[in-house]
């Protein structure tokens, strides 16, 4: 069979490849028809000559031609859904209804048109302006931005549809998409997509690009390249790591999310009054996607005695009794049940589950392990080894002290959640939890599970590491997100008719907020 | 002599030091008295431990005993000007006056009150609100601060008083401030100051913190600490190269301020309309501080002909007449000397000077270097080395598209430069240089020399790498310079009694600025 063709320079073309890869259907175990190429240096090397040129293109179109690509793409996905939604499904096993059809495809179609949105109405920038000194300043295009799309969203996160697109092509910038191995076919109908829509609109073809795979040294090699202005990437610590070092060889902005154990204490005023119900939030939102979610609770908290105790035997015989999720691939198996086993070397005990359970397909029994506080203390570091899947783990402390001693050991993560009684009772033992907890964390829930991520100018989507490479920035929520993808530009007494549109003194459009003088406004200034 | 005390969890005590400094007067080249220590590692663990302390106390505390703090050490330096600035010209040879007593502690001064003024207003928080789903986000105090000062701003970028220490300390967090070993005692006058500041405000004593010295071992250690939030550092690039690599093996955010050559661009028009006024301009500006700017303007381009002989003669013939700045110490000196010889090596022809001046004291002749556009493109990056000090070289292109390749080659630079005549003339090449030129550069000036860094909210004082380690954050500029000393938290779901105040419902002062369902607004949300 011929090995499918890369997106490069705004052409479908055959690669310059070393090797080739098939993806394979989780259910089943079965190796799937097309054959995708693992590209050559040439590849890279072409696709960010390609990007490069694309940069100074973008950088002469008005954001709202951007705009009309990213509707115009969200369009084509959502007209496409029945398609990319099945192909999606083949490839990674997730539900095609509700999760991929009615959740995540929605999901990405959105997000490309919030960053249509923001594109056109440009308060993104953070435009300052001090009109007595004449210094104007905003954020701007960074150059070409590659993402490393992970493989647990094939649609919202991938590297050619997802929220890192969205936010790098909104903010101006081209894309260098990687493909995630598992889900090739899923994301070339999607770039097959995006490259129409380009055309539609009109703008440079090497604004989108795509490859399927490289060596990992040619994706340092990529990642460190002058031609390149940033990096997204989500996925393994390792592989984030390994990024993360040679684009910081060369002071290039690299954002990553990697692991993260998202930690949820439950209080005992909490366990008193809704046991059941708390039980179920748990059971099903570490159970979301087989447990395959960034912002699982992959470890929970609880104080010893009875209640504990009855909480633990509840969640188990929901775990026991709950379908067992199809995992994204029998790496993801092997990881989880080489993980399981770790947690059990240092210290945890196995309450149900810790198995995989056998083919046909990739799956692992839903598994709960339990630690005792004190134990926890003693090997924190290797008991927060994040269990990507269906496993989570019960850490039962002795009491408050034992719990802030716990959260004070916590790593940073995406997310940390406090249930507390809702009659207060509880808000004497959440003071001594929540400080502690907010400095580790990138989000503080109460009394709700971390999984849903809503896509929301307020959500914080990141954390301390090694949740993630810096904590001041979010994957998720536009335009926040958008900034990553831009360096901070000033014009110093650059005449009026040379600043860019959203810096002049007439507002470009009537809706960009500005900060003029230390107010915020929509407003054009007006001379005095 | 006893060897200084360093300022360590609200004490001034002995240092555990494995050696002493002593700071030399450089227009004497004599040694000044005191001796202070190179603190051993357990200086840096004791500071780390005390500023982890003041932390989580600060947390506690209102921005507005923050500040208190910060106005009133204001006050506490204005009042001590004539003290701090004679040893500060002793220690630097920067002049008195003008210079530090008329230009940087004002500066200073100003610089510690405007961030007393954004921490009692709180717009630099970009709180977020999105009150359909009861998500709220803003910037946080990230976790104490390292702050690595330089040479050649005793005051305003003072690790113990300047840009980066107020945006550290307004955002929220201590400071472990290392001082610059050539201007111990100068820093130390104003230690002293930060520690009764801080009584009179009822902070935290380790909330300022202070060491002269440590390895360079042991400055890397303290940088990859957990228990510090970020760093900051000012001055060389190999310096800052080290510590980066340590920040980033735990992604940990450090800011840098490292070497930029500035590059300024005359356009034919203007050398004819004002060839004098700019060459006049040019002088002023490279030989400010003896060269010694972050943003002295290191290159220019001018385009072959009789117009730039004549301005490159009449440079000369200033620099000649003006007289040398001393400099800051021995190893400037050296430093200098081997640039501008290796500037040579690399190609560019000596126009004048190219000495040092002899003792007593460390001078270097006022040097102008030459070299034509197509010997630059040969060794561009050589070419580029940073002659900390007052040596300027000249680029000489054939045409607008030789300027065009060199500006192409430019690395990251803080500031970039173009003149151009008033008349319009030179409309057409400035589109042919600015667009190439911004890109590389993190502030862009028209007809204007880049020392002059306005302490404007709009101002940016970063630029690409190696300018800087991210183009997306300023040094100057209040209030976005805070930002880079945060992370980003989130709230979601959380019970409004338990948010912090600037997130509730009423807002927490009036003049706070949150963006709240996507208007800025400084009003309380109502409910409707």
């Amino acid at each position: 069979m011929a090995t499918e063709p890369v997106l490069i320079g705004g052409q479908w073309r055959p690669a310059r490849h070393t090797s080739t890869i098939q993806a394979v259907e989780p259910a089943t175990g079965e190796t799937l028809p097309h054959v995708y190429p693992v590209s050559s240096w040439d590849d890279c090397d072409a696709a960010l000559t390609a990007a490069a040129a694309a940069a100074s293109q973008l950088e002469r179109r008005t954001p709202d031609v951007i705009a009309e690509f990213l509707a115009g793409y969200a369009d084509r996905l959502a007209a496409k859904s029945e398609e990319i939604c099945s192909q999606a499904h083949l490839e990674t096993a997730l539900p095609a209804k509700p999760r991929l059809a009615d959740v995540e495809l929605p999901r990405t179609v959105n997000q490309l048109r919030l960053a249509a949105a923001a594109a056109r109405d440009g308060s993104w920038r953070l435009a300052t302006i001090d009109t007595a000194s004449n210094i104007r300043s905003c954020y701007a295009a960074i150059g070409p931005v590659a993402v490393f799309g992970p493989n647990n969203f094939p649609l919202a996160f991938n590297g050619i549809s997802g929220g890192d697109f969205a936010a790098a092509i909104a903010a101006g910038n081209p894309v260098i998409a990687k493909a995630h191995p598992l889900h090739p076919r899923t994301s070339q109908l999607m770039a097959q997509e995006a490259h129409e829509a380009l055309q539609s609109a009109g703008l440079p073809l090497g604004t989108v690009q795509m490859l399927y795979k490289t060596s990992r040294q040619d994706g340092s090699r990529l990642v460190g390249d002058p031609r390149l202005g940033a990096v997204a990437f989500t996925g393994s610590r390792g592989g984030g790591m390994a990024l993360k070092a040679s684009a910081d060889a060369v002071g290039k902005p690299i954002y990553l999310e990697m692991s993260s154990v998202n930690p949820v204490f439950f209080l005992p005023g909490a366990l008193a009054e809704r046991r059941t119900d708390l039980v179920n939030e748990l059971a099903g939102s570490s159970l979301l996607g087989a447990g395959q979610f960034c912002t699982c609770p992959n470890l929970f908290v609880v104080i010893d005695g009875v209640a504990a105790e009855a909480f633990i035997a509840e969640l188990r015989t929901q775990l026991d009794s709950r379908p067992i999720g199809t995992l994204l691939s029998g790496e993801v198996l092997d990881s989880l049940a080489t993980v399981v086993s770790a947690l059990q070397d240092a210290g945890a005990e196995l309450v149900t589950g810790g198995q995989p359970a056998g083919p046909p397909g990739f799956h692992h029994q839903n598994t709960l392990l339990r630690v005792s506080g004190e134990r926890f203390l003693r090997a924190a570091e290797r008991l927060q080894t994040e269990a990507f899947g269906n496993a989570t783990l019960a850490v039962v402390v002795s009491g408050i002290d034992e719990a802030r001693e716990v959260a004070s050991r916590l790593e940073g993560s995406l997310t940390g959640s406090v249930y507390s009684a809702t009659d207060g009772s509880d808000d004497e033992l959440y003071t001594q939890i929540a400080p502690i907890l907010k400095r580790r964390v990138g989000r503080l829930l109460n009394d709700k599970m971390p999984t849903g991520v809503a896509v929301s100018p307020a959500m914080n989507h990141g954390g301390p590491f090694p949740a993630t490479g810096h904590p001041g920035f979010t994957a998720v929520g536009i335009p926040a997100s958008m900034r990553r993808f831009a360096m901070l530009q000033c014009y110093d007494n650059v005449r009026s008719h040379r600043l860019p549109p959203w810096l002049q003194d007439a507002s470009p459009n009537g809706t960009m907020w500005r900060s003029i003088d230390g107010r915020w406004s929509q407003d054009s200034i007006t001379k005095v």
